[in-house]
């Protein structure tokens, strides 16, 4: 029995795409249509023949479906909300998966009167753009977080769509979610962004130097900092206050270390970076990551 | 024509380890003799077969050596240097493996007058430790720094023998390098040490969220900040005025971005995430790490 039988997705990026993919892979009798607003992407759509129909405009996909996904960026959830509220059928749920969610759930409440909203967040990704990047095992054995202001049969069928997916899920709630992700995603995003911005913008190191020299660390940064930067505008933007607060504790923390290195403490930072080798490994012991060295880079 | 005949290593971690592996394959004929002060180290060194001779006085190894590698934390090369500098046979180069070189270059010169010191640094490692991390392909491609105070037959000679393992080399200032990898290697180790300390020091969010949900960017954090605590220390306290220097820069960069998200600002943080982007494109087209999405993590 099939969590829907017609799902759509509007926004085929990495995530929407690897979505689609996902539905065709694990539940392939689903009718899938999905919609995005650029033309270059509805024809990479069509030619890796990613779903069943593909429509320019989002109210068009949505007339049949059980199940609506909003794959786009957290500050165009509400537009798309809003060009598909009069061509919902009855009975539709309405989701997407964006990395905020007290303000998703906001929006498309306010949007969406009487719908049934779930807002999802699977914490899955890569640091590539678009629908040629996606594959269908991005969500596999990754959390896919629910944030729907009541649990019910609605967020049931959702998590039943997701698990089929591969996905483990969770239900939480959306204001805890942003703070849990302002830590565990959007803060480690502003720290690559930002540091890759100030090392190319040195005197006395040559950028050209930044890259050669990069494989010490600093490469690692920019694969986080090649992410989608609209998306990424959009998380901050609208996940200022729990972002701002966890921006606020590691400053403080950084300057405790900065003063560490001033005065010459080495016991304070040797302490420190034994313990932080320790949240590794439970990472590693949780299935988060792989144990391989170097995350299994070749050499 | 072999650049050394007799080569001896001063520690058997993950660089020496790899160093010997690399050139028991590139270089087999060559003599190798090592030492490393733990005997547990120096046991699993003899049941790997990394060596000709495994020593625990680092004097007792160097004694016919025409290369000696010191691959110990950069704060332990003075007494190192101190311990086999009567050992040294006529004519011996001493070298090192360590990421900062303007220190070791002082520390190495003042214990060891009227030896030929060239001070070296590969880029590469991985975040894990010891005699049983090491690989002999670390090398393979990456760039090793060489810092003698003046270049000539001795640091053509090391040049050579890094040429022989693999790796590209580089002629520099020991000062520069010092600027330089304080951008690209521990500037990247201090701040993400400080992150993964930060996530796991808040009350709102549990250590176990922190944990569970590490796949949306903190667990590319937490590799970095699992390297080793004694050789990070040593970096930090020994490089302290680029350090200092390079995280002034950089909380400057954070606390503009800090502002922009308070003020709403989206396009100043649109435009530096685009910017970045450009930049980790540049480090792929110039090998220094690999284009597969999530480092080419297993989906």
């Amino acid at each position: 029995m099939l969590p829907f039988a017609r799902v759509a997705i509007i926004g085929m990026g990495l995530i929407g795409s690897s979505l689609a993919r996902a539905i065709r892979e694990t539940m392939p009798t689903v009718r899938l249509t999905v919609s995005d607003g650029d033309p270059a992407v509805r024809a990479r759509v069509v030619a890796l023949d990613l779903a069943d129909d593909v429509t320019e405009n989002a109210g068009a996909a949505v007339v049949d479906a059980e199940l609506v996904v909003l794959a786009v960026p957290v500050g165009a959830m509400a537009a798309i909300a809003a060009e598909i509220a009069g061509e919902l059928a009855p009975g539709a749920i309405v989701s997407d998966v964006g990395s905020v969610k007290a303000r998703v759930l906001a929006d498309l409440g306010a949007a969406l009167p009487g719908v049934e909203i779930v807002p999802g967040h699977p914490v899955a990704g890569t640091e590539k753009s678009g629908p040629d990047a996606g594959f269908a095992s991005l969500f596999q054995d990754r959390w896919c977080i629910l944030t729907p202001a009541v649990a019910g049969p609605a967020s049931d069928r959702v998590a039943a769509f997701w698990t089929r997916l591969g996905a483990r899920v969770e239900l939480m709630d959306a204001a805890h979610h942003d703070r849990v992700l302002a830590v565990t995603s959007h803060l480690p995003h502003l720290i690559a962004y930002s540091i890759v911005g100030t090392a190319s913008d040195l005197e006395s190191v040559t950028r050209s130097e930044v890259i050669k020299y990069s494989a010490g660390g600093f490469r690692d940064f920019t694969r986080i900092a090649a992410s989608d930067p609209v998306m990424w505008r959009d998380v901050f933007l609208n996940n200022k206050d729990a972002v701002l607060e966890t921006l606020g504790r590691f400053t403080e923390d950084l300057v405790a270390l900065q003063r560490a290195i001033r005065w010459g403490e080495g016991d304070t930072l040797e302490a420190l970076f034994t313990r932080t080798r320790a949240i590794r490994r439970s990472i590693i012991d949780e299935g988060q990551d792989t144990e391989e060295p170097d995350f299994g880079r070749k050499h």
